[in-house]
C-alpha cells in the first residue's frame, strides 16, 4: 500500500473522509444492531413455541421502531447542514442536488414502508399474512439496486468491496422473499439474522478500508492482492456472524430450560403442599 | 441538461417527437389500467373469499376484454397510416419493413394468446388450471426478452430507462409464474399488480423523459447524474403502487365490511317479523 | 442482404453448406417429432386419468425408442464417412480429430443415459421416481452448455440465432427439473413439449438462415434489423408451439369424450337385454 | 500443443509444477472420497428405510471425520514450511503473505464449520434440522465464490478449466440447498454425490492439464479447440459419474436383497423348530 498517495491529504479531505466513514459506520451499526436482535428474538421464539408459550410485546416494540425510525432517518438525510432539503435540482442548469442523500431517503423510504406494514399486519387480521416479509424483501432489493448503479462507475478496489456487500444484500432478500411461504421457519430467519449481521460489519469494513478513521496507510486502488484479501476478509465476517449465532442459540436455549426448571419446581411444590 | 441541443429541433422532429411520446403513453395507459383493475379486484375477491362468496361476472367481462383488445392492438399497429400493412419486406433489396411495428404486434400476440386461454380456462372445465397463468406469465417474459434486444444498442440514457423497466417486467413473469403453482395467492397477485402499475407509470416516465410532450429542457444522454436520478425515481413508482394498493386493499375492506353489516341487519329484521 | 457474397461461393462451398443445413435439420425433426409425440401424448393421459385408466404399451415404446435412438446417432457421428471413428487426436502436433462430431457424440452421449435410466425406472420399482426427470433435465442443460461454449465466438447473426435456440433450451431444462418434484404436472409437460417443439423448428430456422438449402440470398451478417427480425421470429415459432398444443389437446379432448360415449352406450345396451 | 515452451523448463518450476499438482490432487482426493462415500451411503440408507431400519454408527463417523479433518486442514495450509504461519502481513511495506494459503483456509473453514453443526446437529435434538444442509450448502458456495474470484486475472486456458469446476459447484450448493426443505430426499443426495464426484475427479484433470505430473507436452494456453475439448471432457466426467452412481446404486440394492433373504430364511427356519 503506497504511503506517498498519504502524505497530499488536506484538511478539507480529512473532514470529507472522516463524514464518509459515519455514514458507512451509521448504517452498519444500524444492521449490526437488527442482526444481534433477530439472532436473539428468533430463537427464543422458536424454543419457547416448543413449549407453546409466545412473548409479543416485545415483537411489537420492535416493529414500531422499525416503522418509525425509517422517517427519522429519511427526515435526517434532508434536513442536515449539507442535506438537500427536499430540493430536487436547482440553479438555472437544473443541476439536481445531493443525489447522495436522495438515494439514501429512497433506501429509508422502502425499509419505512416495510416496517409500516409490518405494524398493519401485526395489528389488523385483515392484512394478509406474508405481506410483512414481501415488503421487506423489496425494501432489502431496493437497497441492493440502488448500491449495484452506484457503484458501477467507481475504482476498481471501491467497487469490488461494495460489489461484496451485495452478495450479503441479495442474499438476505431472497431468504426472506422465502419467509412468504414459509413463515417463521427457523432455518431462514436465522440466515436472515446472519446475512443482516455480515452487512452491518461489512458497512464498518468498507468505511475503514476506504477511509482509514484512524489513520494508517491508504489501500492501493490498483494491487490486486487486497482485491484478494478483502474477498476472502468478507466470507471472515460471514463465519464470525456464523458464531455469534452459535452462541446466541445457546445462550437462549440455556435461560429457556433454566425457566423451565424453574418453573416445574414451583408448580411441583405447589403440589406438595 | 445543455439547452443547447433543444434549439436544433425542426417540425418533423417535433411531430415524431410526440408520436414517439404518444407510443409510450397508450400501453403505459394500458398496464396502468389493468394494475389497478386488479389492486381493486384482487382485495375484493380474497376478502369476499372470507365470506364464501364470489362475483363472477366482471371477472369474466374482463378476460373477454383482455382476449379481445389485444388483436384490436394487433390490427392498429399493422394498419395505421404508416404501419407495415402485413408486408414483411419490400424492394428487391429486401429491406424489412416497420420492425418496430411488427414487434409491437408480436408482443400484443402474445398478450392475445394469454387472453384467448383466459377466456378458455374459464369457459371449459377440462383445460387444466394454471394454464392462463403460464401463459400470461409467458406473454409479460416475451415483452421483457423483446424489450431487452431492442433497447441493446441504444445511448446510454435510453438504455438504462428501459431496462430499469425490464426489473418490473421480469419480476412480473416470476410472480405470475409462481402463481400457476400457487394459484390465487393474496400476496402474488397484489405483487402482480403493483408490477403492473409501476409498468404503467413507468412507461408515462420514458415517454416523458425522452420525448418531453409538454415541452422543457432535452435530458444529456451522458450526464451520469441523471442515471443516478432515473433509477431512484424508478423506485419512487414503486414505492406509489405500494400506497395505491395499501389505499385501495383499505378501500375494499371497508366496503365489505358495511355490506356485510346491511346484511346482517336486514337478516336479523326479518327474524324480528 | 447483400447479392455479391452469394456469387462467390464455389462448389466445395455448396456441398458444405448442404452438409450444415442437414446437421441442423436432422436433429430439428427429431425435437420436433418427440415434441409433437409429447403434444399427443400427455394430454390424452391428463384426461384417461380423469376416467382412472391408462395406456403403457405407448409410453413403453417411446421409452425404448429414445433409449436405442441415441447411441445410434452416437454411432452415426462417430462412423460417418468423415467423422473421428473413435480417435480423439493424431499427427505428432496432437491435433484434436474432429471436435464437432465429439461435441454430437456427448449430447446424444447424454440423452442416451437419461434414456436408459428411463427405462430402468419404468422397469424397476427399486429405481428412485423422478431420477429420469433429472437425467433428462440434466442431458438438456448439457446440450445447452455445449452450444453455449460453442457458438461464443461466431460471427454475431450466428451468435445471436444460437443464443435464442439457448432461450428454449434452458427454458425447457429448468421446467423439467421442476417435474422432478411435481411429477406429472400437467402444465409442466405441456410447457415441455412445447419447449422441444421450438427447440426442433428453430433448429430447422438456423440451418435455413445460415445455410440457404433452397438458394436465395445470403442474410447480411452485419445487418442489425436482421438480428431484430430474428428475434421476432423466434417467437413466432413460440407462438405457433402454443397454436399446435392446443389443437391437439382439444383432438385429444374429443376422441377421449368420443370413446367415453361409445362404451356408455354398448353398457347401456348390455343392461337393455 | 507447442513442444518449445516445454524445452525452457528448469529445475525449479519442475518442483512448483509438481507442487501445484499436488495442491489440486490432495482436495481432488477428498471430495471424490467423499463423493464416493455418499454414493454407497444414500442408496444404502434410502433402501433400508423401506425396510424401516436405520444405521447410524456410519453416519456419525463420517460426521466426526468432516469435522475434525477440516480443522486439520487449515493448520496444514497455515504452517507447512512455506504456509503463512498466520502471519497476514509483513514487511514495512505491508505485502500480503501467501493469500493462496489464506484462502484455502478459508475454504477449509467453512467445511470446517459445516462439520462441527453437522455433529452439533447429531448429537443434540434442539438443534433445528436442515441447518447442517445449509451450513455445507454456504461452504460449497464459500468455496465457488473464492474460485471465482481467484481465476478472475488467469490465462484463457485456466480460466475456463476453472469456470467449468463452477458449474459443478453452484450446482451442488443449489442442491444442498434444496435439501434443507427436501430433507433425505434420494434424488437431491445422489445429485449432491454425482457433484461431489465431478468435482474430485476434475481437480484431478486441471492437475493433469495445467501441470503434467507426468510430462509430456504442454497445453496450448491460446489454442481454442484445446477450451472445445476440455469443456466437452468436464461433461465426460460427469457421465462417469453417473455411472459410478448406478453401479453402486445396484450393488447397494443387491446386497440388500441378499439380507434380507437370509433373514427371512432364518426366521423361517426358527418357525420350523
Amino acid at each position: 500500500k503506497s504511503k506517498e498517495s498519504r502524505g497530499i491529504l488536506g484538511i478539507k479531505e480529512e473532514v470529507d473522509r472522516m463524514a464518509n466513514f459515519k455514514g458507512h459506520a451509521l448504517p452498519g451499526s444500524f444492521f449490526l444492531l437488527f442482526g444481534l436482535w433477530w439472532s436473539v428474538k428468533y430463537p427464543l421464539q422458536y424454543l419457547s413455541q416448543k413449549l407453546n408459550k409466545k412473548s409479543h410485546r416485545t415483537h411489537y416494540f420492535q416493529r414500531k421502531l422499525h416503522a418509525l425510525g425509517c422517517p427519522a432517518g429519511m427526515l435526517a438525510e434532508q434536513f442536515v447542514p449539507d442535506g438537500p432539503h427536499l430540493y430536487l435540482y436547482s440553479g438555472e442548469k437544473r443541476d439536481w442536488v445531493k443525489l447522495m442523500n436522495w438515494q439514501h431517503s429512497t433506501m429509508y423510504l422502502f425499509y419505512g414502508l416495510s416496517g409500516v406494514v409490518d405494524v398493519l399486519t401485526y395489528m389488523f387480521q385483515v392484512v394478509p399474512q406474508g405481506l410483512d416479509r414481501l415488503m421487506l424483501s423489496v425494501a432489502v432489493f431496493v437497497e441492493g439496486c440502488l448500491f449495484y448503479y452506484h457503484v458501477l462507475h467507481r475504482p476498481m478496489l471501491d467497487q469490488h468491496i461494495h460489489s461484496l456487500l451485495l452478495i450479503a444484500v441479495f442474499a438476505g432478500a431472497c431468504s426472506i422473499l422465502l419467509e412468504v411461504f414459509l413463515r417463521d421457519n427457523i432455518i431462514l430467519v436465522m440466515f436472515r439474522a446472519s446475512m443482516t449481521i455480515v452487512q452491518g460489519t461489512w458497512f464498518w469494513q468498507i468505511g475503514v478500508v476506504l477511509f482509514q478513521p484512524w489513520g494508517g496507510p491508504v489501500w492501493d486502488e490498483n494491487d490486486h492482492s487486497n482485491i484478494m484479501f478483502l474477498t476472502m476478509c468478507f466470507f471472515w465476517h460471514w463465519a464470525a456472524s456464523v458464531a455469534i449465532l452459535t452462541v446466541n442459540y445457546t445462550l437462549a436455549y440455556c435461560t429457556k430450560s433454566q425457566l423451565n426448571k424453574q418453573m416445574q419446581n414451583s408448580v411441583s411444590e405447589r403440589h406438595g403442599h
